[in-house]
């Protein structure tokens, strides 16, 4: 059991809390029960399990350590309480985490296998926010989201959780705006981009299927080279003095009329 | 200016950032140039104003200030950079923090005049969702925002910074089920339950103007006393492995089927 804060092994990991080492390694940390779990079901690429017995309380999480052990090929760590909680953000550490290998999908290996459903965001700076318009992504089966431009980190803590689970599930793609301007004329998807100034209301518009949902950042909205590539604009109408939704609300609207379109439902 | 941490003003102003004083003072800080801005506009009981003249560096914060400085009734403190980032939270102060008195509503004093959507979360714990939840009753104009038993602190500085301001326009109001299903009753309001295992799909229902949805929290639903007292209860449909949408996303979604339901729309 390490019990020192400055094992060498655990600095490592720790380092993995930095987008910079992130980057570097190609690895991240999922940290609780949720996504460990998920880990596991989703076959994720798995590389260490770090534990600490006494704060691992739930059946569950033992359900979940058992099922690594059974594994050749992952490394287990068991650490003190100290040690662990050094690993994991504040509030209710649920003694286990994990070391797992990015996995970036290409533009040109997206496919239509899951849905007509495609998504990207520009410039997204809340990891928060991205992690929940993942688990969105998730729920209405979309074929991949593309991270444009200077988006947040995905894999970035914050985001691992809000996201619960859908990290290992969604394919991740990032891009910049040329190639994936590229791409989407290549493959003929129309781009639905969205604007607060857009005529054309979300809950009227035929979507497309295949399309592609643009999402522009919170603050600034799309950027002109985008818009003008955008086969239509759609807006989400608005009452009252707030100016805007939250994008991750925002994006989970547009995203279930696209669903709902695509159904036939709407 | 004050330039001391140990300021009494100070130490009394930086404790509005726990939920126990906030309770017992009545009062919250808000902090950053569109909170406090915000604030002016929509009339709030703005007691005091601190700012540091180092950080306050757009011109609309100017505006801001000066404004405050023409009302009689407001306390207008200058602080250093230091003493002011000791009552912001880390990232990027904007340099303007206000004390304002809390501004709750009773239940028996809500009423139809903004719309017939009335909004009630249960035992809702995430500050921040509790925050994007008031944003979004703001945008399809909500009568009431009802935090039911053990709910989280809209007041708190998480949830005041996710709401955009909106905050200060959406009426809140603190209930446990025994009185909010007591004042359902007496005004006939037919209340529309959520639920992840209700047949009745949130997109197809119509949704009864007025009427008040109930959003339970993401980990445990709703509670069955609740649930027994629905009028009806309303799914979100999902794909893929997510068992369940943020509660933010998910109040969005079926708040704007309201909305639409409502204007005849959908």
């Amino acid at each position: 059991m390490i019990t020192s804060l400055s094992n060498p092994r655990m600095v490592e990991i720790r380092k993995l809390l930095d987008a910079k080492h992130r980057k570097q390694s190609g690895l991240f940390l999922a940290e609780g029960l949720k996504a460990v779990g998920q880990a596991l079901d989703s076959q994720a690429d798995l590389k260490t399990v770090v534990y600490a017995d006494s704060e691992l309380i739930s059946g569950y999480g033992r359900e979940v350590l058992d099922a690594f052990r059974q594994k050749n090929n992952v490394e287990i760590i068991e650490v003190s309480a100290e040690v662990f909680n050094s690993l994991a953000r504040k509030d209710k550490p649920q003694g286990i985490a994990a070391v797992i290998r990015q996995q970036w999908v290409e533009l040109q290996n997206l496919s239509t296998a899951r849905s007509g459903i495609f998504v990207a965001v520009d410039s997204i700076q809340n990891p928060g926010n991205l992690g929940t318009i993942m688990r969105t992504c998730d729920a209405v089966g979309a074929s991949g989201l593309i991270l444009l431009n200077n988006s947040t980190d995905p894999y970035d803590p914050v985001s691992v959780k809000a996201s619960m689970g859908s990290v290992f599930t969604v394919p991740l793609v990032k891009s910049d705006s040329a190639k994936f301007l590229d791409w989407a004329k290549t493959n003929s998807l129309p781009i639905i981009g969205t604007s607060d100034k857009a005529q054309q209301s979300c809950f009227t518009f035929d979507y497309p299927d295949p399309c592609l949902i643009l999402m522009g950042s919170e603050r600034e909205g799309l950027p002109t080279t985008l818009i003008s590539a955008a086969a239509d604009m759609v807006s989400i109408p608005m009452e009252g003095t707030a100016d805007s939704l939250n994008i991750s609300v925002a994006t989970g609207i547009i995203l279930y009329q696209t669903y709902l379109s695509h159904k036939g439902k709407n």
